[in-house]
């Protein structure tokens, strides 16, 4: 261990809400050497890393006080401005771990300037059982202060990867989003499939290797769409386009209809290739379907 | 090359439908020495194929009279009706590349049998520039007879991989269709996440990394799930349960509504996660998303 590490290790630091969450938090910053102050509403949740090595503070002013790196992981943005209303937070580095909007985070961010306080916004991409168990890839975005990040980014590191995606404070909480929602519209794709086959002589065992691997193939979507984004260009080199592939989509809505299952999960896609089609069909007709996306912005 | 390998070469074989798919095909297995005659209502195409060394059927019962294996790719089942309309079939190896649902599958098998020929239905898994490139991972899904597919497979392989799914003659264009429509959703996420940073200084390509290989790690739902519909056991190693999963999707609709996007795409999961959690929250608050699957189902 080299001496910057040493003291990395020895740096304090305070941490509010002992959730799932903020109790795995806690427990990695302890494991890890690091002097830690907890507080939580219901006490009982605190007593119980007493028993760790943390120190516990008897209300949140006195957690706030006892460091300069102040961690909170609570509910919701309302809740951290419930716990930390009437505190002085001047001079302190707060990380706040809480999940939000971008909105929230820019305004909390505004909130702690007013109040003398470094800011930097967190979304975490992991669960409890991947916090401290880095093979598990988790890792959380920071956004807002680079000084207040850069100074503390080793204490940040212990619990799970660190992305510093920016100084506006409320882009932590827009990639987190952008993420968790890209990946309910992988689950609704996945429904859709394992839905389709119910009731049939197929085990969902055997169309699951088939369903990944073409997933994964098709995952060339994302770099495709982000470089037809940024040249406008979304023809050249178009394989399947999109007036073939409207065409094709009655095929997928009569198999959902013959085997009894809804299409609520991937008719707002057909549908919006269509619009985008009709919109202007000699002028979109070869274009693959990322034009949909500019269809979403109101 | 083998013996056998050479006797498959020349093995003859005709080909209705002459389109960009039709056309791949007829060059692919021109190159790998197979005599192919073709046809295709417009005739033009069918010459344009004479110079690579086809035979051209003067129609579509002269094309079908001149082999055993008869491959259709057409542009959809109605097409296939009215193209084969009472031309003579017996003893034929009828073996269908034209995308329907599975009850067309079905269907079509029934009216092949009827008119004494075998059948096999194929869901095609690539686009035309990936026919005769094996590199590009293409593939076709074949069901129906396995004594045609097992007679022709050599010929089979050669424009694509061949995977043979079944019996069941409408299992071909399931397979096709469940992993078409999984796609769908993947590519609906994915443009909710492009739609939500539009405007906001965050390149496109920088997110595109990000999203990719959080959506190759949340791949794992598909195992998951076939696991999940297979024992039954919804909740057992969940952690990230369903009770959760709700209450943090308000965070994502209001960070859509906040950026201006439409949430047309991700809506329809999130309500059906709310849906299956209301129906019996003690019951299903522990479950994983997987319960989903099942509201799908009319
Ligand atoms: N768990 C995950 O998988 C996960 C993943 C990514 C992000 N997150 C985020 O991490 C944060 C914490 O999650 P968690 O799993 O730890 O949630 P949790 O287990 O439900 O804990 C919630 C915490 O917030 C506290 N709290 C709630 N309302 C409060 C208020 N008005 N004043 C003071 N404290 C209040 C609770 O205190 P009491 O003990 O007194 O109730 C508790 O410490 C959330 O924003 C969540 O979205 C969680
Ligand atoms: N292209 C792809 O990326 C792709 C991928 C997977 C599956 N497929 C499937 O492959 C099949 C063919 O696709 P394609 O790309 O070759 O389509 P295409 O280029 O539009 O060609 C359609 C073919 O069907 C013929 N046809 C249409 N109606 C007919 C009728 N009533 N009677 C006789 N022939 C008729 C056309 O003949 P004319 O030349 O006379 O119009 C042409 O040969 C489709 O089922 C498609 O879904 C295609």
């Amino acid at each position: 261990m080299s001496d910057t590490d040493t003291d990395a290790a020895q740096r304090p630091l305070t941490l509010l809400g002992l959730g799932d969450m903020g109790t795995a938090l806690a427990r990695t910053w302890l494991a890890a050497g690091h002097p830690v102050t907890v507080w939580n509403r219901t006490a009982a949740k605190a007593q119980a890393l007493a028993g760790a090595g943390a120190s516990v503070a008897a209300d949140a002013a006195e957690a706030v006080a006892a460091n300069d790196l102040v961690v909170v992981c609570l509910l919701d943005d309302t809740s951290v401005g419930t716990a930390l209303d009437g505190i002085d937070l001047t001079g302190k580095d707060l990380v706040n771990l809480t999940t939000g909007t971008p909105a929230e985070g820019r305004e909390r961010a505004a909130w702690a300037a007013q109040r003398g306080a470094r800011f930097v916004d967190g979304g975490i991409m992991a669960t409890p059982d991947m916090i401290g168990a880095p093979e598990t890839g988790g890792y959380i975005f920071y956004s807002g202060s680079q000084a207040l990040f850069e100074a503390h980014r080793t204490v940040l590191e212990v619990p799970a990867g660190a992305r510093f995606v920016g100084t506006d404070p409320g882009h932590a909480a827009l990639h987190d989003v952008a993420l968790l929602s890209g990946m309910y519209g992988l689950f609704a794709g996945i429904s859709h499939a394992f839905a389709l086959i119910d009731g049939e002589d197929i085990a969902p065992k055997d169309l699951a290797p088939l369903l990944s691997e073409w997933l994964v193939a098709m995952g060339f979507f994302v770099a495709n769409a982000a470089e037809r984004l940024t040249s406008g260009d979304l023809t050249t080199g178009v394989v399947s386009n999109l007036a073939m592939q409207v065409a094709a989509s009655g095929t997928l809505l009569r198999t959902a209809e013959e085997q009894g299952v809804s299409a609520e999960l991937i008719r707002p896609y057909l549908d919006l290739m269509r619009r985008r089609l009709e919109a202007d069909e000699a002028a979109h007709g070869g274009e693959d379907t990322s034009g949909v996306i500019t269809l979403l912005k109101r």
